[in-house]
């Protein structure tokens, strides 16, 4: 069907100023058309698209950060006796596929822009009619089984009964790049989603702790393909670097207490020089207050010490179980849950009220301004 | 009636090693008790509160960071004649309060603790008997309209029919002192109330721009009696400073454009000087990526690059209609949209992409070193 398209819904965007507006709605345009072969119109605060394949467009459509809703629909003139003649095919095909029948009490909505010789209040009692007609169901305004909605546009009508759920935010790549820390945990996936979501690019760095962790590189690539999956339009790659070495150094000669600490106070080091190349203006990890002993607010200040550009940590505020709920939500947890060993360098009583001018004199004693360029050095990057 | 008791548990805590879940249960009771008059007794996972007003514990505990949840409950001998007896004067004040009728479905829900002579089906089919007898309701495990818990802990058996949500995270307090930039709009409540959540205590610091707002101060001293009921427990302090002279400093001596990147940037460094005096460790904002034009990635690495210690940002990855949303359910937004005219110092074509070497030179020019103590000694306490 040809008159078949789809409705997209932005949400922030629309309260920009024109010119932000305008660059937003453009980059949500090319980020969908980059994973979707589709035509498009844009008009006041709508994106309508027509697409070959209306199951691909879903998929793409739910992932694609700026979209708040979408509606399959049918588009018609604004002509009373084309919409009857639109209208009673729309029904009876609902009908035929099991969506709708006579047993459904049912409401119109309508919404109308634009000058017309109607209200839409007028429109929506003739609808309703209509729809009557085919299926001689009862309306109900207040709690419809079923909603089938009109949006009249000039002269043009939108005809379609659902309205799906996009994921929100802004389109990708509207507010610059960031190097994150991924790890195989649930955490660090979710707080690159929440950044991707707020328009961020992501560069992803995985710190490969062999021989105290192993057969990781797997693991990394699934999760790391799964968050790609929201990237539509921006470019995502996965990094690895060999921190093994590091972290025997760090055992051998600092106290055993603070290996968790210079650990992670060295790896926002070496991602930041990644930013640098990257052309990323800031870093990000999953940190969350308190979860574990690495992430008490002493602990916090000596590892962010060194740290010259800004580190975000979405998840800072939000407790376990919110992060593991947005970790399923995203498809992300089953891949984290997958079994793997803990990392073996981590003591049996790690710090948790880390003394920054200890922090600071151990990172001294570790050569790091020996050893970062070295760590850099080995970045490379995993195709996914 | 003195066997009636309040059942709190608790959630991430149980997850800490002894040493820490110890401390951290000490002080969820210490929290509870500064608010709530009640004898209590702790074990296992779960701390039993007696009280006298039932209806201040309520309203105690859904303000209480670290509880999940929390059941009035009746308290008996765990022997099957007691339990036969209690349970059926348990059921009969639920048919008389209207809550539970002959027509509504029910399930028993039995869990025990402990060495018994029957299990916790044996039990669930006991109890469920004895609720019929009472009302001829019929049983659904599946889908009920009405459930009633049977908890056995050893020789003491609990009966409740509610589990009401508590705010969850970790005990205030359990995670150190933050420095608050607290404003009247809608945002940086919320962040306050992610971090209470996540076991930090608040100092916040208000900026006044008067004569460039005005009429702030009743409002903003409304939105932290607010967030200080969450606060049970932990020193709620609220500060504000004279930041006009400063804001017009700004508009004069620096390129209009960049009003807002060097407000926010002064704002950073005033909060550092009052986390030293406080003890506080790390400051906190609102910021939400791409929000607001002052909120682009290039004018947080500007704003931020003269932070000494981290500034959490837990809005970071949240759409503004999630923090509404948030801000509803803890019940700053009413009071955030009261009326308020916008601050008059900000340009009409505020900085969007903040060029790091012209706001350090910025800053360099309004003699900041000068400024800073004038700011920070105008710091004043503000009773709420």
């Amino acid at each position: 069907m040809n008159n078949e398209l789809i409705i997209v819904r932005y949400g922030e965007i629309g309260i920009k100023s024109p010119v932000v507006r305008k660059r937003f709605e453009k980059r949500l345009l090319g980020n969908i058309k980059s994973a979707l072969d589709c035509q498009s119109t844009l008009e006041q605060g709508r994106i309508f698209l027509q697409v070959e394949d209306v199951k691909e467009a879903h998929n793409v459509l739910a992932k694609t950060f700026g979209v708040v809703s979408f509606s399959p629909a049918w588009v018609t003139d604004t002509d009373c006796e084309v919409i009857k003649e639109e209208l009673t095919r729309y029904t009876r095909k609902l009908v035929e596929d099991g969506q709708f029948s006579g047993e459904d009490s049912f409401a119109i909505r309508c919404r109308r822009v634009g000058q017309h010789s109607f209200t839409s209040q007028e429109m929506a009692a003739f609808a309703g009619s209509v729809v009557y007609q085919v299926t001689h169901s009862r309306v109900d305004l207040t709690n419809p089984d079923f909603e089938i909605f009109l949006e009249v546009r000039g002269d043009k009508t939108y005809l379609f009964h659902q309205k799906i759920s996009g994921p929100g935010g802004l389109p990708i790549g509207t507010q610059g790049r960031l190097v994150a820390l991924l790890s195989t945990g649930i955490d660090s996936p979710v707080a690159c989603y929440l950044m991707m979501k707020r328009g961020c690019s992501i560069t992803a760095l995985h710190f490969n702790n062999y021989p105290y962790t192993s057969g990781e590189e797997e693991k990394i690539k699934k999760i790391a393909r799964k968050i790609k999956e929201y990237s539509h339009g921006s470019r995502f790659d996965l990094y690895t670097v060999d921190y093994g070495e590091f972290l025997t150094r760090c055992i051998e000669e600092a106290p055993p207490r603070m290996t968790c600490v210079l650990c992670k106070g060295g790896m926002y080091q070496v991602a930041e020089k990644l930013a640098q190349n990257e052309g990323a203006l800031a870093t990000l990890d999953g940190s969350s207050m308190g979860q574990v002993a690495s992430q008490t607010l002493p602990n916090l200040v000596a590892t962010r010490h060194f740290t010259t550009i800004p580190l975000l940590s979405p998840l800072m505020g939000l407790d376990k179980v919110e992060i593991e709920d947005l970790a399923k939500k995203i498809g992300t947890y089953p891949l984290s849950i997958l079994p793997e060993e803990g990392c073996s360098a981590a003591p049996r009583h790690p710090e948790t009220h880390a003394e920054l001018d200890k922090v600071i004199e151990a990172l001294d004693d570790l050569d790091m301004d020996l050893v970062l360029p070295q760590l850099v050095a080995g970045i490379r990057k995993i195709r996914i």
